[in-house]
Parts: structure tokens; C-alpha cells; sequence
């Protein structure tokens, strides 16, 4: 059996684990990733990355039907599902051929196979033959996969994940969308926007339910007024294959209710991989299907820890990487600082788009604090009117005693670009004496982050 | 003769007016705000707005050009310039209007007329009758308007300032662009997008002198990559008008050399409206065609305060905004602050965008700075990828000793819209310790912002 020693072994190579290995590099360190399907994860290979050449696509779709209002016409516009899947597998092909090269410059040994912990210090790759690696450090990121309904689908065919949705070989007339968190509203919004009819359907009483109530609410209303149907505070009893179509019966607020659909995107929610990588017998907790850890990402186990999906929500790859980063160079012995979790911020790409970061209005009083809100409407935005985009709105979220910034919450254009500068006042810790000071250029979307700060303080100059 | 007494009265409605006028009414101060023409001055109604309505457009005619990447096709792609310039217009006059309702909802007096310094407090409207306002304060803020070459038009048909080329009656053929500061960019880019052949014509040794060398050397080679010819270190010696073409003489490194073009922009620089508004007899003192002012734009008479683009450049709408309520708040006696100027910044909205904030890192090392610099490209980015807008670089200047953030230089798309997240670090004069924390969202084109942060200290993932 080969046996190699390390100085650091990550095992899964998204985006936790990938960045890890390269920060441990930088730092010295002798590191090797086991990575067992795609280098670059789920994220690169079959979530963030390739949703987002897709979404493109549709955006330009639906410019493409739009054109009148700016001076311009076309005829004959169509669209091949083929080369719009095609583009975005070369994209992520393209990336997880960038990471591929980043592991090599940075002189990390990649190990293709499934790693799982046999001892301490230890994992073994299956394989013929097997291998054996050393380390003292072991990092285990193995991600998360889709949350299933018991008894519901999928089947590969009609009734997908995200992984079928990704790759459609034909668009469907119609779509039902179970879930309406980020992945299921994307989805939505993709095939809403190539022409299908889209149903959303969501277990709890408003779509997207980790936003701010006000976000929520103004995202139900864009998604309805675009001509989609949203049904809330509804669950899936059954999905039953048709010759023709798919028959959904829901349960919702008014009863039992039957639904035909082309297919159904299952989209309900993330679990992490802890099965098979050898936890048992570690003293590695595992707690409602993700790996417990400290602040520095440290398990039960010494020498073991884990990152990214696997350890919990948010769900997000720019949080595993930084906690990649944050557990290695605590390996290394740097000065490093834990997480803000309120500075992580997370972005919904369907059009409109959702991007927030920190603390909602409700989630801020229920912690028992006076707050000052600012709200500014995209359609007060110059830019905005310019673009022909003059839907959204900006909310933020003040502590009313201490001035300190707790969160943003948008949507609208390009709002998923704008939330970084919200991100950098919260990790900066920055009040309204600070913030109000700054000058947001003019003419840009980013001056309705300006106007809303303002607003919440009784000073906004365009409302 | 009518005569009326205000708290403070603002001769002219451009941004640092109209802004100036909301920010004393919510100051509870009796204002009045004359103006000449347009509310909203030359930004909103013959610049910044309009121009952006039309560079939708020739952005939305370049994407036209480019579907087949993305899995479109379109017979028959044409456009109505008329109707473009029209919904420009429309997008001005509406925004128009919205400062007449800001305006009159805010309690602040419009007069309509041109308004000049009668003696102390007092101000007289050329009318029928003629009218005199009266105040303590009196803020000037008559703009700017196009500098000119001396001998060389505009005639308003062929030779254009920004006036006529924002109104073309049809597309020109050929178009020789004077000047590639952010004016003339910015309409080269949107002529060559709509299918013009453009020259760009600049006396210094670059285009866009004020923006970071090495951004200025990748736009110049994205315009000439689109197929623009630029031509540096060349002065215009004369244009001719001939019966079927303009005949421009230009002086460049190699001598003297004719160019034909159908039509002419002149876009060399701004000068200040200092003329005819009462200055003669009063302490106000004027340097190269601009008033001087203190920190609290107050001028050297009393009660005689001035801002925006008539104190001097930087020329942007939101320097002139923040400038009147700097002013404003300073005459009610609030706490305020002087302005950073160097977190004031600049966006040029052409193909690529360009957009900055503080010092070059050649301004930095000639103030006897040790810098330390990051550089990041967009073709390292995976939304870049997804989106296929890959021609892009972010560049930051740091001081390598107190690790504070200088400046930041962008180039690629949406950089106008990312600019703000710097602008807000460098108003809360922050230090990499404290940036390099911050968490970016993926996928998203911001990465690339704490990408080059993290790359001057040697720490970039992605590269």
C-alpha cells in the first residue's frame, strides 16, 4: 500500500476545501486535497458557477423580448436549450480546469478518490490499489447534497435535484418548483424567463425565508407580476409520474389541491456528507447531519477538523472558503480572528435579484434591540430610471442607540454586486457617523445604499 | 419690484443646488433655489443621466452583435435612433420633474430666471419684472459648461460639444472624438457601439490622464482592440468644414496629419460659470475660472458660499451634492466634516467601465509613499467566466507601513457599480488588518475587489 505523509490532508475539493489547501500552501505547508467526483465542488461544477452562465442566458432572453422600449428590433429570436446548457458546462469545465491549475502552481498534491478517516492522522483513499496518507492535520470538507422528500422522486427523468435542472435536454412547458430558497427561486426564475410556467411552492409562509420580511414580500410580488405562481405555506404530499405529465397534489392553507406539471425541481434544502468518511469511532460530533466544531473549526476529535457546507448553513461557498482559510492559518499558528457571521453575506441571482448581509428588522428586535430603518425604492434612483430598471428597494437596519450598521437588505438590478459594500461597513463595524460621510458616485445604483442609510435617519434627499 | 427674504437662497439648480435646497428645508431653513434652464443642472438633463440612457442602449446593440455565445439568434437587428435619443430625453425630463416635485415637497421656492449678486444678501432675476430675493446666505452654484478651443467651432451641426452629440438627428459615419477625459470616452464608446468608426483624440500621453497609469494602458488597448483609433500626444490644429466632410488637422509625435470625419466632438475640459453673477465688486476671489472657497465652500465675502463644479474639479455630480450639504449643515451650525477628497470616486461609464477611488499608485509613491500593490484580473473570476465579460483588472494601493488603503483602480464591467465598497473603506480609513477580513459573496464579480487586497500582501486564492 502507498503511504504518503502531509503536513495537512483536506479531504473534498469545493470550495472549503480547495481554498484551505491553497492558503495552507502559501503558508508552507506540505498539503494534499482527496477529492472524489469534481475538483471545485458542487458550487463550481454543479451549483453557483454553471446557474449563473445559465441565468444569463435567460436575462438575455428576456431583453431579447424587450427590446421595443430601448429603440430596437429583431425578428426571428430564438434560443437553442443545447448551447445554452452546452456554454454553461463549459464554464464550469473551464473553472474546474482553473482550479485544477491553482492546486498545481501552489504545489498541493491532488488525490482522486474517496477519503475517508482510518485512525488518527490517517485517511484512506478506495481505490486499486489503496492508498494510505499521513497527516497531522486533516480537514474534512465534504459538502452537503440535496435534502429529499421520503417517498418523493427524484427520478432522474421528470422529477429532479439540481443536478437534472442544470442540464435540461428539452424546456419544459410547465415547472414546479418545490422550494423557494435560493436554488428553488433561481430555477424559477431561469425557466420562467426561457418561456415555461412556473409554479413555486414553499412549506413556510413566505418565499425565500431567510430574507427580511419586506424583501420577501417584494420578491412574491415581482415573481407573481412576471406571471409566476407562488403558493405558500404549502407542502408536497405526492409527485405521480403520467404518461403526459407529472401530478403534484399539494397541501396547502385552502386543503388538498392537484397540480399537472411537465417536471418538478425538488429544491427543499441541504444536508451534509457525513456518511462514509469514518467518523465513526472519533470522537467527531455529528449533530442533525453536520459536523460539529469550535470557532476555529476544530471537531471533537484533535487534529480533526471540517469546514463549509458540511459544518452548517449558511450554505454558502464564499463562508466555506473564508473558513478554509480562518482553520489553516489557525493550523499554522497565525493571528487570525473567528468568523462574523453577520458579515457573511448571501445573494439570490433570479431577476429581480435578493442580496442581504446581517441582521433582518425582525431578527434585530427579537434580540431585543430599538432600531432605526431606512428604505429607498429603486424607482428614486437615476441610474435606475436610466437603466429602465426601477424595480427594487434598499432597506437597512440601524441600531437606534449605538448608530452601528446591523443589516442590508436589497433587491433589484445588479444588487448581488452592490451588497459588498454593505459587507465591508458591517466587518468594519461601522455606525452612521461614519457612513453617512461616504459619497456614493453618481450616476449609480449604489446611491440607493447611500439614500437608504440616510433615510433611516430622517435625511434622504431623493424621496 | 417684488422682493422676498429667505434664510438662504442657491443660485442654481444643478445637483450641489437642488441637493443643497432639500438638505436647509430639512433644516428647517426658508430656501429658495433659482435657476436659469433645467432643474437638475447639465448632469441630469445634458449629462450624466441622458448619456447613461443612451450608453444602454449601444451596450444592448453590442450584445445584439454577440448572441451566438450565448445560444441566441436574431434576423433583422436594427435600431431607431431617433427613438433612442427620445428615451433619453424622456429619462431626463422625468428625472426633471422629479426634482420639481423634491423640490415643492420640501418647501423650497423655485425661481425661474438667471440670478446674480446685487450687494450683500441680495440677489436680483432678470425678468419682466425684474424680481430681488433677499437672505443671509447666499450659496452660488452656476456649474460649469464645456471649455473651448480657441478658432476651432462648435457650429452646432457638425462640430459638436456634448449638447449636440447627445441629440444626433442621424448616426455619423465616422466621428473624431477631441479629448478622451470621461466625457469623451464615454461617447466613443457609445458611438463605436452603435456602429460609428471613432477616432479619439488626446493632447497628453494617455487616455483618461486622471486614472491610474496602468488603467489607462488596458483601456487603451480595449478601445483599440474594439477598433477605435486612438491617437496620444496630439493636439487638434484646425477642423474645416468641406462640403461632404470635416477636415481635421492634427498635430501629433510624428507632425502634421489630416483625419476626415463626418463629425466632430470637442470634450477637452469644464470650465466654471463665473461669469455675470455679480462677482465684479464683491471680496469673492475667482482662480482660472473658478471661485475660491474654504473647507466650508465659504468664498472670501461673506454670507457668499459657493460649490460644485464652479469651485473647481473634481466635476461630478456627487462631489457638487455632497458639497451643498457639507455647506448647508455648516451655515445651520451642525457638526459636520470637511470633505475627504480623496474619497470622492470618479466612474467613466464606456465599454469597459473605469472607476477609481483615491490615489494612483503613482501619486501615492510621489507623495515619498512605500506602497504595496495588489492586481487581480476578471479572467480569474468565475461570475466574469459565467458571464463572459472576462477584460477586467482591479488594482489597489496600499501604504506599506500603516497597511492603510489608498486608492483602488477598476477597469471591467459593473466596476462603476463596485466602486462604492472601496469608497466606503476609504471614508472609514481602513486598513488591510481589517479588509482583508471581509467576506466577498460568490459568485460575484466584487471577489475580485478583496482578490487584489489580498494580493498585494501575496495572499490572492485565484491567481
Amino acid at each position: 500500500m502507498a503511504e504518503r505523509t502531509f503536513d495537512v490532508i483536506i479531504v473534498g475539493g469545493g470550495p472549503g476545501g480547495y481554498i484551505a489547501a491553497i492558503r495552507a500552501a502559501q503558508l508552507g505547508m506540505k498539503t494534499a486535497v482527496v477529492e472524489r467526483t469534481h475538483l471545485g465542488g458542487v458550487c463550481l461544477n454543479w451549483g453557483c458557477i454553471p446557474t449563473k452562465a445559465l441565468l444569463r442566458s435567460s436575462e438575455i432572453n428576456h431583453l431579447l423580448h424587450h427590446l421595443e422600449p430601448h429603440g430596437f428590433t429583431a425578428a426571428a429570436v430564438s434560443f437553442d436549450l443545447a448551447r445554452i446548457v452546452q456554454r454553461s458546462r463549459e464554464v464550469a469545465q473551464r473553472l474546474n480546469n482553473g482550479v485544477k491549475y491553482l492546486l498545481k502552481k501552489n504545489h498541493v498534491t491532488v488525490v482522486e478518490g474517496h477519503g475517508r478517516l482510518a485512525g488518527s492522522g490517517r485517511i484512506l483513499i478506495d481505490g486499486q490499489p489503496e492508498q494510505e496518507l499521513k497527516a497531522k492535520h486533516v480537514i474534512l470538507a465534504t459538502g452537503a447534497r440535496a435534502k429529499l422528500l421520503p417517498g418523493i422522486g427524484p427520478d432522474g427523468e421528470r422529477i429532479w435535484t439540481y443536478m437534472e435542472a442544470l442540464v435540461p435536454k428539452t424546456l419544459p412547458a410547465s415547472l414546479v418548483v418545490i422550494g423557494a430558497g435560493a436554488i428553488g427561486v433561481e430555477f424559477a426564475s431561469f425557466y420562467h424567463d426561457l418561456g415555461a410556467e412556473v409554479s413555486l411552492v414553499e412549506m413556510t409562509d413566505r418565499v425565500l425565508p431567510a430574507e427580511d420580511d419586506e424583501i420577501s414580500a417584494f420578491a412574491r410580488r415581482a415573481f407573481e407580476k412576471q406571471g409566476m405562481r407562488v403558493q405558500t405555506g404549502t407542502t408536497v404530499k405526492a409527485i405521480v409520474p403520467r404518461e403526459d405529465d407529472l401530478l403534484v397534489t399539494l397541501e396547502g392553507p385552502d386543503g388538498s389541491r392537484d397540480l399537472m406539471a411537465d417536471r418538478a425541481l425538488l429544491a427543499i434544502g441541504i444536508t451534509g456528507n457525513v456518511e462514509n468518511i469514518g467518523l465513526e469511532g472519533t470522537r467527531v460530533q455529528v449533530d442533525r447531519g453536520h459536523v460539529a466544531v469550535n470557532q476555529w473549526f476544530e471537531t471533537g476529535e484533535e487534529g480533526i477538523y471540517a469546514v463549509g457546507d458540511l459544518v452548517g448553513p449558511p450554505w454558502l461557498a464564499h463562508k466555506a472558503g473564508h473558513e478554509g482559510i480562518v482553520c489553516v492559518e489557525h493550523i499554522a499558528g497565525l493571528e487570525t480572528r473567528p468568523i462574523n457571521v453577520q458579515a457573511i453575506p448571501a445573494c439570490v441571482y433570479s431577476r429581480p435579484q435578493i442580496a442581504s448581509v446581517g441582521l433582518t428588522e425582525r431578527a434585530a428586535r427579537e434580540q431585543g434591540r430599538e432600531v432605526r430603518v431606512g428604505r429607498f425604492p429603486y424607482a428614486g434612483n437615476g441610474k435606475a430610471v436610466a437603466l429602465g430598471e426601477t424595480e427594487g428597494l434598499v432597506k437597512t437596519v440601524f441600531d437606534a442607540h449605538s448608530g452601528a450598521l446591523l443589516g442590508a437588505h436589497m433587491i433589484g438590478a445588479e444588487v448581488t454586486e452592490l451588497i459588498q459594500g454593505f459587507t465591508i461597513a458591517l466587518t468594519l463595524n461601522a455606525t452612521e457617523a461614519q457612513l453617512l460621510h461616504t459619497i456614493f458616485p453618481h450616476p449609480t445604483l449604489s446611491e440607493t445604499m447611500g439614500e437608504s442609510m440616510l433615510a433611516a435617519f430622517g435625511r434622504a434627499i431623493h424621496v
